[in-house]
């Protein structure tokens, strides 16, 4: 396995695997890997011939006093497991690399990014539409993985793709958690031992709400108040939206029934984490 | 030579040429050609093997009150002239093929796209470098063609690709002009028998302005006014805008030096022209 650092020789290695008619599986992620992460690796090396992982903290996708400064890097530890699972290149290129002076480009999915994290973190979803973008560019991938733990991102970029004729598939992969429940993400590693088991409550109140629906609950607001409520008794746990919407076009839903995503953020210290479950009427 | 309605078609058509290893020339335009696209054309099938032409009146770069209904249209007589200069494949898709219920992605130009046209039209660039960028992803052309006659539009062109990474060279063919010096355009077809000879004035204004240039002037404001008198001495001449801009940057400029462009839009009864020279001091 290689480290590439800048597009021009990144371009170079496809163009000759393009040459030598292989499938290229493409992960992007901002690094600090996770089985989260290497989960969507392996599926990446199950169904290409060449799998391309992306390490790159996409300033542009950080609002002001959020933590970009602060989020945790470690290429030589990401290198290392990324290797074990067959991974063929990492692609990590510098913040001047993807935005040189001038850079002047933006995409926007609108509708989709209007609510749940769009809500909280305006310019997030541009930030992340405009570099995976210029990632899919120069990758070139056949198909690209995304995980569902974040449920807006994953529709985010499949409209994107759709939207704009993109020549490759998007695969979706299940939320990997730890054998406690708590969805795995980077941001773990900021929690407190204290933070680290108030966090449970995203995951329990999550299953809850599904065995709730499960029982014959439709009615959203009814489910919402109880996440709310389960949520609350943790004292530590202050909540930034818990939401329940279209699974596909992410409209706020009244009765629940198809494909319904029920969403969460909730701030733990500085700590913001995300969760979701997505159920079937 | 055949024309293309439907983006699955023309992926179809495209992917087996690139399995035969063929290189891909692509000139996008509004059709209803004139020599100006014709000599896009004739450059394509000099460069490449096979020559795309797309024909699509797009909706997303029209402001309200423009003349997006009356554009004028002539898939037959475009057909024919293309097929003349060697045109492979005409893909003119419907509105609804390219922008389907529910669509939502914008891809943004920022700054080269405040000034000039960007002023006078808000929203256009952004409607232009959307469907050009749905377009590059659907024909994945090797080379795309544009004219200097929309110098704004090829420059925001050229800035997207870069600032994306796209993987295809956009090449900037010279503006065509009537025996008269009329630079031509679609839209030459709404002027009246009297607009037709006002208009003269816009080419006439740029020959003085790079004239006086040439001749030591380096006061961008003493040559805009120049210009300014020469077009307010036709009286069907109503400006738009007449500005003096670095070439690349379209930052305004005070002392001409450098490549700098010239560029204006003024308009005759409903029609509104453009026009522009470039001058190296």
């Amino acid at each position: 396995m290689e480290i590439i650092r800048d597009i021009a020789s990144i371009k170079q290695i496809i163009k000759k695997a393009r040459q030598e008619g292989q499938t290229i599986g493409f992960v992007p992620t901002m690094g600090y890997l996770h089985d989260g992460h290497l989960s969507l690796l392996r599926k990446a090396r199950e169904d290409n011939q060449l799998v391309i992982l992306s390490i790159f903290v996409n300033p542009l996708q950080f609002g002001l006093g959020e933590d970009y400064e602060e989020y945790p890097r470690d290429l030589t530890g990401d290198a290392a497991q990324a290797e074990k699972v067959g991974c063929h290149y990492i692609f990590a290129p510098t913040v001047k690399e993807m935005y040189p002076q001038g850079y002047s480009t933006y995409v926007d999915v609108e509708k989709l990014t209007d609510g749940l994290c769009g809500a909280s973190r305006p310019g997030h979803f541009r930030g992340v539409a405009t570099v995976v973008a210029k990632l899919f560019n120069i990758i070139t991938p056949d198909r690209a993985y995304f995980g569902q733990k974040d449920a807006q991102q994953a529709l985010v970029i499949l409209k994107m793709t759709r939207d704009l004729n993109m020549n490759l598939d998007i695969i979706i992969m299940p939320i990997i958690r730890e054998e406690d429940g708590l969805a795995m993400s980077s941001r773990n590693a900021y929690l407190s031992p204290a933070e680290r088991r108030a966090a449970l409550i995203l995951n329990q109140s999550l299953i809850k709400a599904a065995a709730q629906i499960k029982s014959g609950e439709q009615d959203a607001a009814a489910v919402r108040a109880q996440i709310l409520e389960n949520i609350s008794t943790e004292p530590l746990a202050a909540i930034d939206y818990v939401t329940i919407v279209d699974a596909s076009e992410l409209t706020d839903v009244v009765e629940i029934k198809g494909p319904t995503l029920i969403a969460l953020a909730v701030r733990f210290g500085k700590t913001r984490l995300i969760d979701n479950i997505i159920v079937e009427v």
